[in-house]
């Protein structure tokens, strides 16, 4: 009997590898990822594959917000494969470094498998330039499973292929069931992702696999001053709730009325979606003369009373989270005092997660 | 009464701001940083000022791990300041970057503050190219405080001062109680600090933090394997305690002979002080087709049985931890598998901690 296992299991490994082996890299069948299931588009099927915010917002939003509209945080591609390797090739839109971020977080790529009803980091894209080629992973048992590959933080792509040999299975995942709604952030470059290490890290991809929901990151590094155009297209979206985080870039800004503005286009046009509105946790470093916490800033404070003044008429679907909450005591959890590291946004995850699942009736 | 104190607060603030102040560039007072106190060298007082081995150790440990042996990294300047703003220049050895680490933990520096009896984060200095020149920090109230800069993971320097505005205090900080002894870690990349965000985020730094101690590092990226001769150059140190952590870089070597060496040595000549062996985690991306957990490698096997052998031996000093411990089970604590992001670094931190408070008997 365990003699017939092994030679059991001996042809099927024969047989599977047959049919999807790569031996020469000419084998490699790749795929167009837009050709998979793209996700993270608040506006999907616009003209240009990996932007984050539809056509028409050209012009309309402030220059800077659209171009970096064309950063892919948040975006992914998910898939199904039974192949024992996946390797991918990018071509990002421009070379892009910062000194207080990895390479891998700015222009990488991340793969995650769904695993024990959760997922599970299984890979890093590491990018050495414009142009990139890579072997993910290897070995892998041959079964069909279930991936999600996150795009770039502060880049954007203008290809994306994933191969697998020839012969192999890759398509696209299953749709969400039927009426699944993302969860729409919206905020600056903590949203955006500064300074995760790697696309995975951002709080906005955390929170969505932790709650197995499809996550729309609309960060806009040093930009999410919630202008009155963005808080419209913002309430375009059909959102199972709305993260509204830009408060570290609004100092120039008047906050109260632009809080009260967008809290009233999105109870005017998404009555019934929660809202989170969330503080800033100013900044980590060492706090000057003032003697003040870092968290308790201006914008805060009217961000509070844009708060109070709107909460008796949201029937409980606004909340407010104190920034106090959202880091650590130990003020160890970003690179410059103000962009979180893997440990700030774990952190991050961990401070919202309550207040999502709320609402969320989870 | 209170108008007095007022009035004295305000002459007080004029007068020392008056003996202290900074107009232009050209009145900051710049201080040799090794005329301060330079601190986690096993071996001070070498030729070569920011080195971590001995200048005899050329020649006689392999040339890659020389080579090494001038990063910076655990390497600390410690000094006592009045001014309300700090500024530092550095002259790296030669440019390097990583596409997996942020530039301000490869060849940055990472400012802290000794209060409420610890160590709190205050400002990085992130690196431009090859010379820099930086405000790490003002708007400090003026009153005297203790310091603490580490030097970059995975450079080196040629030249490191620290400037203040003409007539604030700047000296070496006072030197540890008598009798101090440093936590001595040997080891991998891992020890090194790679990928730390910032040079304070290395997990030996973070535990010298924790239990207020120096921190000695001696992690050589791809070359922490144990050779004799790095062994008898490590009981050449008085430690506190020594924490061994090479075996990710020891796949290729005898693991077994090599701890034994290590342990005989460091029991012969450094009789009383307690040896923390730590496993490796292994490999955190999804397993291969073995089914075997991450951290269930050979080079943990091997450790074992030279633990095992020599445990009767130690009279309840010598330890180990295990891999499964390291880090998190959520296997998102690493950037490439391998490196740990600042989410594994304080994990790593935890892990360990509990291990070296009883090594110390705290």
């Amino acid at each position: 009997m365990t003699a017939w296992r092994v030679l059991f299991t001996m042809l099927t490994i024969l047989v599977t590898t047959g049919t999807c082996a790569a031996e020469s890299p000419s084998e490699i069948r790749w795929v167009n990822a837009t050709s998979l299931r793209l996700e993270g588009q608040g506006w999907p099927g616009e003209t240009r594959p990996f932007r984050r915010l539809p056509d028409r917002a050209e012009g309309k939003v402030p220059d800077k917000v659209w171009e970096l509209s064309g950063n892919c945080a948040g975006l992914a591609v998910r898939f199904v494969s039974d192949s024992s390797e996946i390797h991918v090739r990018w071509t990002l839109s421009a070379p892009f470094t910062m000194n207080h971020m990895a390479d891998t977080g700015i222009s990488g790529l991340d793969l995650y498998v769904r695993r024990d009803g959760g997922w599970r980091w299984m890979a890093v894209g590491r990018p050495d330039g414009v142009e990139n080629e890579k072997l993910l992973v290897s070995g892998l048992p041959r079964e069909r499973r279930e991936l999600m590959l996150y795009l770039p933080l502060y880049n954007g792509l203008t290809r994306l292929e994933i191969g697998v040999p020839a012969g192999c299975l890759i398509e696209p995942a299953p749709a969400w069931p039927e009426g699944t709604k993302p969860i729409v952030f919206y905020g600056t470059s903590i949203v955006q992702g500064g300074c995760a290490s790697r696309p995975g890290m951002a709080y906005p991809a955390i929170l969505g696999r932790r709650l197995d929901l499809p996550s729309v990151n609309l960060g806009f590094s040093g930009n999410g001053k919630t202008e009155p155009e963005m808080a419209d297209l913002l309430a375009e979206l059909d959102a199972a709730v709305f993260v509204i985080d830009p408060l570290p870039n609004m100092g120039a800004v008047p906050v109260e009325e632009r809080i009260n503005y967008l809290l009233n286009v999105l109870r005017r046009k998404r009555p019934g979606t929660p809202v989170i509105l969330v503080e800033s946790y100013g900044n980590r470093g060492e706090p000057a003369r003032s003697g003040r916490r870092p968290e308790d800033t201006s914008v805060n404070e009217e961000m509070r009373r844009a708060y109070q003044k709107a909460k008796p008429l949201w029937g409980g679907l606004l909340t407010l989270v104190e920034g106090r909450t959202l880091l650590g005591e130990d003020c160890e959890d970003t690179v410059d005092g103000v962009h979180p590291t893997d440990l700030g946004f774990h952190r991050l995850a961990d401070a919202l997660e309550p207040a999502l699942r709320k609402a969320l009736g989870r």
